[in-house]
C-alpha cells in the first residue's frame, strides 16, 4: 500500500472526523472539495494549522504502543512546515528540546516539518531520537550505548568525533535535497540530564550513571488525513522503567544488571535466587528517586498504568474504543501487578497515526 | 466451525504428520482409508494408543501459551478411553495425581478419557483444575481462593461442605449421562502441598501460606486428528511465578501484596516507592525456596525462559516454527529481563491442540 503517497479517501475521512469532534471545524465535504482543487493544481494539498494540530493529537491518541495517551489533548504542536534549510531544521529541533524540557516540567511537544511534494523532497532527520548517546565499538566491548554503534560509526565517517565517554550526545543529522547530509551538535544547554543516585545505597552514585530527561522519537513519519509528514519529532516524559528496565539493563544496551547485582552482594551466578529481579527493582528505584530529586518529570509504571486505564475508560465514555498493543503498553517489569496487564485490547491500527520508522538505514 | 465434531480433513492431515514424524507409523493413506471405513460404520473412528500418545504430545508442542514445551516428548499419556463410570473417572484422576506428583519429582502426565460418539455423551469433568482451593464468599470478603467462589457455591448446592479454611481442596465433579453430576473428594494423600517460608525472613512462615505441587488443567478439550477428547486433564510442574506473582498476588486471588509489603516495612501507600515490585520479588523467592527445600520440582522464570528459547531453536532445527502467544509465554514479572521477551512469535493456532475451555459454567 502506498502509505507515503497522498490518499484522498483518507483525506475525506479525516475532514469528517475533524468536523465530528470539533464544533469550529469547517463542513467536511466543503473542505474536501477545496482540498481536491488544490490537489488537482499542485499534486498535494495543505492542512490548516488547526487540522495539523488536531491530526497530530489524534496520531498520539491512536498510538497503540503508548501507555501515556491520557494526555493526548495537551500535545503542543509546532507547525514548522515552512522550514527547509538543514541548519534551520536542526535549530528547530534544539528549540523543540528547550520547549519540551521546560526546566524539568516536561511538556509533550511535536514539531512538524514539511511533507514531500511532487518534484521536491522535504528535509529528513536521520536520528531515531533527538537525544541519543553514542556507542563506540571496541574490539570486544562497546563504550556508550551499543544500540547506537552503527549510527555512531556512520556519523564518524561523516566527520563527527565524540569524546569517547559513555554518555556523548550524538549530533543531529539532517538531509535535504540541496545540502545532502549535514551534521549539527545538540548544544549542552538543550540536554537536561539526571545523575542517578539511590535513596538508600550510597555506592549507587559511584556507578556514574545518568540519563537524559526527554525521550524524543524522530524516526516515525506522521500520517494525517492522507498526507505523510516524514519529519515530525515528538516527545513525552519518560516512564521510569524504560530507563531502569531497558536502556540501562538490556544485554544489548548498558547491561548494568550484573554490576548492580554484585554491588548488592547477591549471588549473580544463581538466577534462581532472583538476583536479577532484585537488582532491577533497585535500579528503577534509583531512576525515580533521582528524577524526583532533580525536579524532572518522570512517570512510574504503577501510576502510569492507572492513567492508561483512565484513558481507556474515557475513550469508552466518548463512544470510542482505545486500541492498544498489549506487549507494548504492559511495562517491562512486574507486569501482572499492573492493571494494564489484565485487559484485552483491540490491536488494529487507526489513522491518523505514527508510521513505523522507514527502512532507511545508514 | 464445528470444532467439536469429527473432521475428516484434519484426520487425514494428522495421519500424514504421524507418518512423517514417526518411522514406525503406518502408511498415512492406508490408515486414513481404514479410519473412513470405521467412520462410515460408527460415525467416529478410533485412534490407536500410539496415535493418541503422539497426538497428545503434539498438542503440548502446539500449546502457544505454554513456556514449558521443551519437554514435549516426555509427556506420559494415560489412555483411559474405556473408563465410563463416574467413580472410575474420579479414581483415574486421583491416580493421575499420584503418577504426576511422584514424591515431588513432578512428571508431565495426561489422562485421556473417551470422546463423545453418536448417541453417547462421554464423561465430563467440571473442575477447571484437578486441585483447586475453595473460595467462600462472605459478606464483604472471601475465605480461600476468590476465583473459585462461584464453583464453590455450586458444589455446596450439590451437598459438599468444606472446612472453611483458606486452603480446602475442592471435590472432583464428574458428569455422565447415566449418573448426572457426582462429587468425589480428592484424598489428602493425592495432594502434595508446600508450606511457604522465606530464605531470610522468619515472619514469612507466620503468613501460613502454602500451595499445591501439581497444576493440572482439566477444562481444556484435547483435539487430535479431527476428534475431540472433551476430558483430558494434563499437568506439568509449576513455574514459580504463577504462584508468586499471580495466584497469591492478583487482587482477585489471594491478594497478599499489601500484607507482605507492610511486613517488609515498606510504605504501601506510595506505589512510586516500588513497594509492590519489592514485595513481589520476596514472595517469589519464598515460593522457589520452599519448593526446593521440600524437594518439589518447580521452575523459575529465568531458567524456564532459557529452556523455552532452546525449544524455539530446536523446533527450527527440525524444520518447524515454534508458534507462541507472546503475552502468555512472557512470565508475569521482570519481563524484559528474560530472553522470551525479546522475540516475535507466530501466534497462529496449530492442531493437534488443546481447545479453549467450553462455555460450560455451573
Ligand atoms: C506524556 C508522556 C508519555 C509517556 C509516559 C509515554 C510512554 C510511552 C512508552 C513507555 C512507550 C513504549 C516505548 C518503548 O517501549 O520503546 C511509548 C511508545 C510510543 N509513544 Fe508514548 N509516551 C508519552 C508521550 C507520547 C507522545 C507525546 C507521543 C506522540 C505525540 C507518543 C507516541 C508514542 C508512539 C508512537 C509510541 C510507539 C513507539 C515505537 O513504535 O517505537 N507518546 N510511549
Ligand atoms: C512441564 C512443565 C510445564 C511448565 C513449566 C508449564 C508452564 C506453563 C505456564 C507458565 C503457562 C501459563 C499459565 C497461566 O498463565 O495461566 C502454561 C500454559 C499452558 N500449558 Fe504448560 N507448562 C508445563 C507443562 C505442560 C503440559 C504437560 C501441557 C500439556 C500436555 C501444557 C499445556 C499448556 C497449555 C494448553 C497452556 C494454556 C492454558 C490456558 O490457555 O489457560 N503445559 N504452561
Amino acid at each position: 500500500t502506498p502509505i507515503h503517497s497522498v490518499d484522498l479517501g483518507e483525506a475525506e475521512a479525516f475532514f469528517h472526523q475533524h468536523a465530528a469532534e470539533n464544533m469550529s471545524a469547517p463542513d467536511a465535504e466543503e473542505r474536501f472539495s477545496q482540498a481536491l482543487v488544490e490537489f488537482g493544481q499542485r499534486g498535494i494539498f495543505t492542512h490548516t494549522t488547526e487540522e495539523l494540530e488536531f491530526g497530530a493529537r489524534l496520531a498520539w491518541r491512536n498510538a497503540n504502543r503508548c501507555i501515556g495517551r491520557l494526555y493526548w489533548r495537551s500535545l503542543v504542536v509546532r507547525d514548522r512546515r515552512h522550514v527547509t534549510r538543514a541548519d534551520d531544521v536542526a535549530a528547530e529541533c534544539v528549540d523543540h528540546l528547550h520547549a519540551a524540557t521546560n526546566d524539568g516540567r516536561i511538556r509533550p511537544v511535536i514539531t512538524v516539518f514539511a511533507p514531500d511534494r511532487p518534484g521536491r523532497q522535504a528535509p529528513r532527520l536521520r536520528n531515531d531520537q533527538l537525544i541519543r548517546y553514542a556507542g563506540y565499538q571496541g574490539s570486544d566491548s562497546v563504550v556508550g550505548d551499543p544500540a547506537q554503534a552503527e549510527f555512531t560509526r556512520w556519523v564518524e565517517s561523516l566527520g563527527w568525533a565524540g569524546k569517547g565517554t559513555d554518555f556523548d550526545v550524538l549530533p543531529l543529522v539532517v538531509e535535504t535535497p540541496e545540502e545532502g547530509v549535514t551534521l549539527a551538535e545538540v548544544p549542552a544547554d538543550a540536554v537536561l540530564e539526571v545523575e542517578l543516585t539511590h535513596p538508600e545505597l550510597p555506592w549507587f552514585a559511584d556507578l556514574e550513571l545518568k540519563w537524559h530527561a526527554v525521550p524524543a522519537i524522530s524516526s516515525m513519519p506522521l500520517r494525517i488525513g492522507g498526507v505523510t509528514y516524514p519529519t515530525a519529532p515528538f516527545n513525552g516524559w519518560y516512564l521510569g522503567s524504560e530507563i531502569g528496565s531497558r536502556n540501562l539493563v538490556d544485554p544489548d544496551r548498558y547491561a548494568m544488571l550484573p554490576e548492580v547485582g554484585r554491588r548488592l552482594g547477591l549471588d549473580v551466578d544463581d538466577d534462581r535466587s532472583l538476583w536479577k529481579d532484585r537488582a532491577l527493582v533497585e535500579i528503577n528505584r534509583a531512576v525515580l528517586h533521582s528524577f524526583d530529586r532533580a525536579g524532572v518529570k518522570v512517570a512510574d509504571h504503577h501510576n502510569e498504568s492507572r492513567m492508561f486505564m483512565a484513558f481507556v475508560d474515557k475513550e469508552e465514555r466518548a463512544g470510542r474504543v482505545a486500541h492498544a498493543e498489549w506487549s507494548w503498553v504492559v511495562p517491562p517489569m512486574s507486569g501482572a501487578s499492573l492493571p494494564v496487564y489484565h485487559h484485552y485490547y483491540d490491536e488494529s491500527v487507526q489513522l491518523p497515526g505514527f508510521l513505523p520508522a522507514g527502512d532507511w538505514s545508514p
